[in-house]
C-alpha cells in the first residue's frame, strides 16, 4: 500500500480525494498497489467530510511522515506551493500537481530538484485538464521535432467568444453570464486578459523545446477589447475569432511566442472547439498535425489527470519519467514586433474612397471586409503578412489620413 | 547502445529507418541510450539502401543474435509475423509493431506471453497512425472509466466520403480517385468494406475495457453502399454520413459494438474530421469527451509512432509498461440486433401521401427528410430510437404497403 497526501481541498482537492476513493479498485489494478489517502491538508474545517479524521492544518505532518510517498499539491498559487513543494521532493517525496503559475514560474527550478532527488514532479492536469497533452508531447513525440504548438488553452475565454459568436452576446453579457455559471471566478483577470492561456503555453514551450519560456517573456493581449464588430468581420473573413496561445521554433533556435485573440479559419481544426473546451494543435514534422480535444477544466477532469500522474509516480518509484527542460534565457523568445504577421484592422474613417486609397497606397494589397450595420464611418480590412513593426508603422502613418485605428486582431496561419 | 531491428522494409519500415537515423541525437537523449539499426528483415534486394549491408533475409539472424533486444515488427499480415513475435519475445526481445491486423487477432495471446517474459509488446502505430492513442488511453485516462470509444478510424474511406460530401463525387469516381493519389490500395476491400475500422476498435475496445475483442464479434459494414442521395439527406437532417467504429459499455459488463456509416452530427467533433484524417473520441466518466486527430496513416506518422515505441521499450528494460487484457469470450458483444438505435431509411415508394401513412402507422413518430432532386417515388425518414430488430420486422411489414427499402444508415448519438 502506498500513502500519499493532498495539499489542498478546493474544487480539484476535493475532486482528487473524490477519484481516488470511488475508482480505488482499477487505480490499485493499474497502479499494482493500493493508493491511500492519509492526509489531507486545508485551513478550512470540513467536519462533515467523511475524510474529517484525515485532515491537517499543518504541513509538516505531511513532510516529516515517511509513509507518504507521494504528494498532490492542488492549492494553487505560488506561495506556499512553491516552498512546500521544494521541501518536499527534497525529503524524496514525489509531487504531482495542477498549479500551473508554480510550473510555468519555476518549472525549470523544480524539475533539476526532481532529478537531482530522484523522485518525480508531474504536472499533466497543469496545463488541459482531463486532456492528455503533457504525456503524448513527452513521450509518443518523441520521434518527432516539434515544430509549432497553438492552442486554446483557457476554457472562460472560449466560452465568452463563444456566447459573442453564436448569440451576438456583447463580451460584457458573456462575462457576466459565464461568471452566473460559476466558469469565470469574480475577478476574472487572469483568464480574460491572457495570463492563465499564456502560463500554460510556456509549460508546453518548455517540455516542447526544452528550455523554459517564462510568463514575463510573452506578449500576452487579452479578449477584452473583442467587439462584435469584429465578431461579424472575421465570419465575413471566412473564420471565427479564439483566444490562442502559439510558440513556434525558428531556425535560428529561438522561438516565436504570443498570447492573443486571433482570426482562425473555419478549415481549421481549432475554429469548432467550442464553449469551455479546450483544443491544442502540436505540429511535428513526422507527425504532421496532431490535434487533442476536451474539457480544459472542471473538478473531475481536472482530478482524474492528477490522479493519474499519481498512479504514475507509483509505477515509477524507481525509473523516473523523463520530464525535463533546462533554466531560460532571456534572448530566447523573439520580439514579437519582429514577427510576420497578417492583420485584421478595424478603422474609424472619414470620407471611404479616400480612405481606401490611402490604405491601398501604404499597404499595397489588402483585402477590404463588409458587414452588415456597419457605420458609413467604420471600414475593416486585412493586410498582407508583414513584420508586425511594419504594420504599426504604417498604422501610425494612416493616421495623417485620417484612417484611425479602432481595433486590430492578428491573423493566424494553422 | 541499443541494437534493435526492423522486420519489414516497406512504407512505414523504411519511414522507421528513415526517422531512426534522422533524429539520431534526439532520440539518444529521450532514451538516455544511443539505438543502432542493426538488421533489417525484408526478402527484397535493396543494393542502393545506405544501409545495404544490414539486410538480411533470414529471421534467424535477428533471432539468434543476443545483441537485438528490441525489434519493430512492420511486415503486416499475420503469418509469418505471428510465429516471428511470438519467438522473439520468448527469447527475451521486446516487440513493438503497427500491425493491427495481428493485434487485432492475437493481441491477448500475445500480450500474455509478454508478461511471462518480462518484455514489452507495444503497438501505438496500429491504431491512428501518429495519433498518441493507445498510451492516452492506458495510463493518462487510468482514473477514469471509459464509457464509450466512437472513431472515424481509416482513412481511405474518409477520403472518400469527404469527395461524395463536399464535391459531390459518386462512390466510384472518389475510390478511383484516392486509389490514384495512393490512399486506397489496389485491392481496396479491407478499407471499403469496414475491416480495417473494425480491427482498430477491436484494440482500442480489448485495452479500454479489458477484453480481447476479435473482429468477427463485431458487426461490420463498409461504405459501397452510400449514394449521394444520402449525402444529401444527412446534409438536411444535419449533418454528415462518416465510417465509424464505436463501443459501448453496457451495465451487465458486455459491450455495444459496432462499425458502419453513421449519421454524425454537426455539433460532433467528428463531423469536421475530413479527408485522410482519423479522429477518436474516447468519453470517460471523470474527464468527459476528449477527442484526438491527426493522421492515421502514412510512412512518417506511423514510423513515427513506431519509433516512439522503440524508446519507450528501452527506456524500460526493467519497469514493464502497463499493456495487458484477457482473453476474449463469445459472449462479451451483444447481439448488434438487440441495440437500440434511431434509423435513416430511404425507401422506393408507389403514392407519397399513402406512403407517409403507412409509415407513421408502423413507426409512430418518424421525421421525414427532403432533398433537391428528389424523385417522386423516393422517400427518405429517420425513425424513433429503437432496438434495431424492432425496425427491421417494422420495415418489412412496410413492403406490404409498398414502400421498399433503398438504403439505411444508423444515426449517431456522439
Amino acid at each position: 500500500m502506498v500513502q500519499v497526501a493532498v495539499m489542498g481541498h478546493g474544487v480539484v482537492g476535493s475532486g482528487v480525494v473524490e477519484v481516488l476513493m470511488k475508482h480505488a479498485q482499477s487505480i490499485a489494478k493499474r497502479a499494482k498497489e493500493e493508493i491511500c489517502v492519509k492526509k489531507i491538508l486545508d485551513l478550512r474545517e470540513f467536519p462533515d467530510s467523511p475524510y474529517a479524521d484525515r485532515f491537517t492544518k499543518s504541513f509538516d505532518d505531511i513532510l516529516s511522515d515517511p509513509e507518504i510517498r507521494v504528494v498532490a499539491e492542488v492549492m494553487g498559487g505560488l506561495h506556499p506551493a512553491y516552498e512546500y513543494t521544494k521541501q518536499l521532493m527534497e525529503a524524496g517525496k514525489s509531487v504531482v500537481t495542477s498549479n500551473k503559475e508554480l510550473v510555468a514560474q519555476k518549472g525549470a527550478e523544480l524539475l533539476a530538484i526532481a532529478q537531482k532527488m530522484n523522485v518525480n514532479y508531474l504536472f499533466e492536469a497543469s496545463v488541459g485538464g482531463g486532456i492528455p497533452i503533457i504525456r503524448p508531447i513527452s513521450q509518443c513525440l518523441a520521434a518527432n521535432d516539434v515544430q509549432e504548438i497553438a492552442g486554446i488553452l483557457n476554457g472562460t475565454t472560449n466560452f465568452i467568444l463563444t456566447k459573442m459568436i453564436h448569440e451576438q452576446m456583447p463580451f460584457s453579457e458573456a462575462l457576466a453570464l459565464a461568471q452566473k455559471l460559476g466558469y469565470a471566478e469574480r475577478n476574472p483577470a487572469a483568464d480574460i486578459e491572457g495570463q492563465d492561456a499564456c502560463r500554460k503555453i510556456c509549460i508546453l514551450a518548455s517540455l516542447a523545446f526544452g528550455r523554459h519560456v517564462y510568463p514575463s517573456q510573452v506578449h500576452t493581449e487579452g479578449i477584452t477589447q473583442i467587439t462584435l464588430a469584429d465578431v461579424d468581420y472575421a465570419e465575413s473573413w471566412g473564420g471565427v475569432i479564439k483566444l490562442i496561445g502559439e510558440v513556434k521554433m525558428q531556425e535560428s533556435g529561438k522561438v516565436q511566442m504570443i498570447v492573443c485573440p486571433m482570426f482562425v479559419s473555419r478549415e481549421s481544426q481549432l475554429a469548432t472547439v467550442d464553449d469551455v473546451f479546450n483544443g491544442i494543435m502540436v505540429r511535428g514534422d513526422a507527425t504532421g498535425d496532431v490535434v487533442f480535444y476536451g474539457k480544459g477544466a472542471g473538478k473531475l477532469p481536472t482530478a482524474s489527470a492528477v490522479v493519474a500522474d499519481i498512479i504514475d509516480c507509483v509505477k515509477h518509484f524507481k525509473a523516473r519519467k523523463y520530464l525535463f527542460w533546462e533554466d531560460g534565457d532571456p534572448n530566447y523568445v523573439e520580439d514579437y514586433l519582429d514577427n510576420s504577421v497578417s492583420m485584421y484592422v478595424r478603422a474609424a474613417v472619414g470620407d471611404h474612397a479616400d480612405a481606401e486609397e490611402a490604405i491601398h497606397r501604404v499597404f499595397g494589397k489588402v483585402d477590404f471586409l463588409t458587414r452588415r450595420d456597419a457605420g458609413s464611418e467604420e471600414l475593416a480590412f486585412v493586410t498582407l503578412s508583414m513584420p508586425e513593426r511594419v504594420i504599426d508603422e504604417k498604422l501610425e502613418e494612416l493616421k495623417k489620413s485620417g484612417v484611425t485605428v479602432a481595433g486590430k486582431i492578428r491573423v493566424g496561419d494553422f
